[in-house]
C-alpha cells in the first residue's frame, strides 16, 4: 500500500487535528513517527479528514459526544484529556464539560464521571498555567 | 428507608422524564413497579429530577452525550433506543444521529458504530408507523 | 493433552455445579459437547473445581460477587441469568438480588441496573413456572 | 437547581460516606469542592444516602458488590482502592478480599483478577503503615 | 465532504470486504444504503481498503485478531459472527476458531469464551446448511 | 482445597509460561507469593499448563489473540506489555504487534489503537536497552 494517498485528505484532515486538537494532537502524531508512522498517516485522515470534516454535525457537539464515550468507557486517560482540550477549543465551556461528567454518572457510573472530573481538572490546570484561553 | 421522600426532586424529574423519553420512558418506570419501585423512584430522582434538570448544559447535548457513550459501551440497546427517541424529541435531527454514528466509528470501532446505526434504524421506523414528529 | 487428567477436580466441580447452578449449569456444559468439549470440562475443573470449592469466601457472596460482576460488564445475559438462579440456590433471597441490581446503578450506571433488573425479572418468572422454591 | 436540597439524604449520606470509606471517602468529597461540588454533594446523597442506606443487603455484602464490579470492569482503580478500604471497614477480611480476586478470574479474566490482587496489595500495605485495623 | 473519493482505496477495499466476509459484508454495507451510505462507504475504505489491505500481517493472523478481539469486548455479536465466517473464509479451520475462544476464557473470562463458542456454533451450522465450504 | 495438586499441569504450565513469556511471566508470578500464592499457582495451571499448551493453534497465533484482545479491552496495560513481550518470545516480528494495533484500530477504536502502540514502543526500547532479540 505504497501508492502516494491522495493529499487531500490528508491535508484536509491536519488542519482539522490542528484547529481542533492544536499542540496536543500534533504530539501524539510525533510520537508515532518512529513506531507506526501510517497509524499516524491514518489519525489524519480518517478520524479528522472523513469525520471530524463532515457536515450535519457541528464541531462542539462532535466533542461533545467524543469526550462522553472516553469518560464512559474509563479506558484511554490520554486521549480522554486531549479532547477535553478539543472541546474547549471548539467552543465548550469549563462548564459544559463538568456538566458532560455529571451526566455520565448516570449512564456509566459514579466512578467514571469522577476520574473524568479528575482528568478534566488537570486539563484546566494545565491552561491555566499555558495561559490558553477557552473558545 | 421509607420516610417520605421529598416530592420537590420526584415531581421534577417526572415531569423531566415525560418531556425528554415520553412514552418510552414512562414504560421503563411502569416495568420496575411489580420487581423494583424503588429502582424506578431513583430513576425519576436522580437522573431527571436532578442531572437533566441543571443548567449548564442544554437538554439536546445532553443527549447527544447519552447516545454518544451508550453507543460507544455497546452493551444497552433497550436505553440507547429510548434516548434515540430521547434525542430527536429535544431537538436533535435523524441526521445528527447518524453523524454520532459514524463519530463513535473513530473512539469505539466499527462495529459499536454499526450497532449504533441498526439501532437507530429501528428508532426512525418505529417513528414513522407511529406517526412521531421529530422535534 | 489428552493424558486422562485427574478426576478429582473435575468430580468436585460437577458436583459444585449441580450444588449451585443446577439444571441450568448442566444445559451449558451439555451445549458444548459436541463443538467444545474441552471448554465444558475446563468449566467444571477451574471455575467449580478450583475456585467455588475454596473455602475463605462463602458461596452465598461468590454469586454475589458474580452476579454484581456480570451486571456491571452488561455483555452475557445468559450467564447473568444462570448465576441469578445460582445465587437464589445458594441462600440469597429475591430482595438480596434486586438490591445487588441497585447498587449496580451506582457504579455501572442506570442502564446497567436496569437490564440486571430485567434479566432477574425473566428468573423470577420462570422459577415460579417451574415451582422452584428459592432457597 | 439552586434551592436548598432536603438535608436528610445528605445527613444520613454523610455519615453513611464516612462509616464506610472512612478518610479516603471525604478526600474524595474534598478533592470536588473547587470543580464540581455538586458531583460531591451527588456522590454523599445518592450512592450513599440512598443506596448505601437502603435495607434488604447487608453492608459487606454490598461491598463485596462493589469490589466485584469494579474489578471486573477493570476501568476505575483509584475508587477500586477506596472501596476495598470500605470493604475492609465494613466487615470483609483480607482474606476475602483475595477470594473474591480470585473469584474474579472466573468471570472477568485473569488479568482483571491479578490487577485486582496488586490494588489491594497497595491497600493492605497502606492499612499497616498507618496501623488501620481491619473490622 | 462531496468531492468524488480517491476510487482507489474504494475499489481495493470492495474486493478485499468480498474475499474476507464475502456476502455477509456485503449484506452490512446493503443495509446502510437507505440510512447511512457514507459509513457503509468508510466501512470499506478505511478497515478493508486501508487496514486489511496492508501487508506486514497475514489475512489468516488479521482476523484471528478480530475475532478475538470482538469475543473478547462481548458487546457485539452480529460482526462477531460475520468474521468468524470471515477467519474461516481465508485460512482459518473450525478448530482454530475454538480455540481461539478457549483462549479467552483466560483473557476476558469464561462467559466471554462461552458467548464466542454459541456464536461459532450458528456460524458453522449456517455453513453447513448452504454447504459453504471452509478454507 | 489443601490436597497436594497434580504436579503434571503445573509443571506443563511453569515451563511454557518460561517460554512464552520468560522473566516478565516469573515475576508476576513472584509477585503473588505473599498475597496471593494459589492465585499464581491458578495462573501457571490453567493459562498455562491448560490452555497455552493445547494444540489446535500455535504458540505465535495464541499469542496474536491474547495481545488484540487486550489492546482492544485497553484496561490492563501490565498484562498487555507482558504479552507483546511474549508474542515477540513465540515468533511475532515487531512489525506484526504494529499491524495488530492498527487492526484493532478498526473493532475498538482509535483511542485503543494509540494505547496499543505506546505500549508496544515501551516493550520495544526495554529490549533493546536489555540487548534481548526478538524471535
Amino acid at each position: 500500500m505504497n501508492e502516494k494517498e491522495p493529499t487531500e485528505r490528508f491535508k484536509r484532515g491536519l488542519a482539522k487535528l490542528k484547529e481542533i486538537d492544536g499542540e496536543a494532537g500534533e504530539k501524539v502524531i510525533e510520537s508515532l513517527k518512529d513506531i507506526a508512522p501510517d497509524l499516524g498517516r491514518y489519525v489524519i485522515e480518517y478520524p479528522f479528514g472523513d469525520v471530524y470534516s463532515r457536515e450535519g454535525l457541528d464541531l462542539k457537539s462532535r466533542e461533545i459526544a467524543t469526550v462522553s464515550a472516553l469518560t464512559a468507557m474509563g479506558n484511554a486517560t490520554p486521549q480522554l484529556k486531549v479532547h477535553i482540550h478539543g472541546a474547549l477549543n471548539v467552543g465548550c465551556s469549563r462548564e459544559e464539560i463538568v456538566e458532560i461528567m455529571i451526566q455520565m454518572s448516570v449512564y456509566a457510573g459514579f466512578p467514571s464521571a469522577l476520574n473524568g472530573i479528575f482528568a478534566a481538572k488537570e486539563v484546566f490546570q494545565e491552561r491555566d498555567e499555558k495561559g490558553l484561553s477557552d473558545s
